[in-house]
């Protein structure tokens, strides 16, 4: 018999898991839709279920040593979700103490950042790594750090906050109800609101005016830019300036050997890449010139979640 | 034979020394002067040739079981000393190579703000914690940060250059050649900039008005604020405004369970911590309210810099 882990990857819509072996091969996937009740209890059920289900269709060669689960609002110390604001269950949800009582195997749980980053370490770019930093670009920025080989999950196991440091003064409104957080101008939804910004307040020319403002996101900002659109391309230097002073504060507190970007922003490739390295290594402190790599992710991006969710699980096991 | 550390300070003008015992006590001190010459094995034997003489006076009972080091630009990977500014020897300075070579027993070498935080964790009020973060506010600010029970080093050995994050874009120029940073503001010197800047950008009344401008200090401004001088205390709270926002986002990123802050401001108290306290608090994220505290360091003023290295010994040995 193989063994496997299951690495559920939990989100505001959708949950997807696959049965991962130790080496990040994905052996079979499915999932269900979060959203579809607010009863943690039936959700877990229908969870379980359809587990279950994907096994049965492997089931004579494997054997299942226990679950890893990456989720907004994740905490390490509990194996809890807590008042995680795009989830219908409310308060705190006891994930890893239920799902280990169904089916009586060892679970973790990590917020999906943290996840992401302990995908990297266990099989991506970050193996032989003890110090490195993963920058989630989706609708937020989120984030997961490496200090001396281990993750940081800091006193309270929220630790890595990146896209909650604050770079502007009384800068754009961010969800968290402060201003001038990172996540604002650095993510899908902060290149979108830049975008906005620059067809308001000035009168130049751009192909994204043949949109409407709801079909402007950071996909169409992309092809615009890559049909050479100034303004578009301007998008992405502004994002990547503010993006990359951040990263040199980051570097400034943590020394990472390495950054990878990850998610929608960073599959624009050189478009963010090339403003992010030249605007943090202008702003590096003398001592961390050329110490430190900016680099995409090493996960594909339709099978991170999963990976990382299972990776938390051998991380945590030592299997 | 009761055993002991050497604990050695290098500072620009001075090197202090003690003969520290596991319980934290200085048994004994000494100090030589460190700009009296620019060969460091000019230096090393003036050093140990005072240690030696100290140790005379004691060495019925004691045994030396090694040396800890806090130095300017220390680099704990290598032992070394590489380009400190402050300094007059120049390049890399093979310190603890040499140190052992001449006295046959273990030596070990850090920053001095890292010495700080060891001396915190092993002799201070941090024996309990696994994360949390010291600030020395000296001409200079320095950190050092603890992650997870261990001192954060980083790629390179530098890590926890919290003095250097760039706090405002085009701000005071810095002497890293960078313009913004951190210790321009919230240390000795930013302090004395800051009081500097309000006298000549406004016609307020100060008691400070009635010293010529290279009087004017930290010290001086703690005098006048205690008094109640009104811009005196603005700058106290200027400081404590950039300090505080800088330190929420700090921990937005590690998530201390305490802020240590130590050195010259440190001592004015209320004046320093209330400002520092209510900025940081104000800018956490939510998840971070009231999980961090911002204290005075447990040691003293005059003895830390000899703790904190011989903490680096004992910590390093395990003795």
């Amino acid at each position: 018999m193989k063994r496997i882990a299951v690495g559920i990857d939990v989100g505001g819509t959708n949950s997807a898991f696959g049965f991962v072996d130790s080496g990040g091969n994905i052996i079979a996937s499915g999932n269900i839709k979060t959203d579809i009740t607010d009863d943690f209890d039936v959700y877990l059920n229908l969870l379980t279920s359809e587990i279950n289900n994907v096994f049965n269709t492997i089931q004579g060669e494997y054997e299942i040593d226990g679950y890893g689960i990456g989720a907004p609002n994740g905490n390490y110390f509990h194996g809890t979700i807590e008042n995680a604001p795009n989830l219908r269950w409310k308060g705190k949800i006891e994930f890893t103490k239920k799902l280990s009582a169904f089916t009586g195997k060892p679970a973790y749980l990590t917020n999906d950042a943290n996840a992401a980053a302990i995908g990297e370490k266990i099989f991506g770019k970050a193996k032989d790594l003890n110090d490195f930093v993963v920058i989630t670009l989706g609708t937020g920025l989120g984030s997961g750090i490496y200090c001396g080989g281990k993750l940081l999950y800091g006193h309270t196991s929220q630790a890595g906050e990146v896209g909650h440091i604050i770079v502007e003064k009384n800068g754009r409104l961010c969800g968290c109800g402060r201003k001038g957080c990172l996540e604002r101008y650095a993510s899908a939804t902060g290149i979108k609101l830049t975008a906005n910004e620059l067809l308001k307040n000035t009168n130049r020319k751009s192909l994204l005016r043949n949109y409407p403002e709801n079909e402007i996101g950071s996909k169409l900002i992309y092809e615009c830019a890559v049909k050479g659109d100034e303004l578009a391309m301007e998008c992405f230097d502004f994002t990547g300036e503010i993006l990359g002073r951040a990263l040199a504060n980051v570097t400034a507190v943590l020394s990472p050997e390495a950054i990878f970007l990850f998610g929608g922003l960073a599959l624009a490739g050189d478009l963010i890449f090339n403003p992010v390295r030249k605007y943090c290594e202008e702003n590096l402190l003398n001592v961390f010139k050329n110490t430190v790599k900016i680099e995409k992710s090493g996960l594909k991006e339709n099978s991170a979640a999963i990976l990382g969710a299972a990776a938390l699980f051998y991380s945590e096991s030592g299997i």
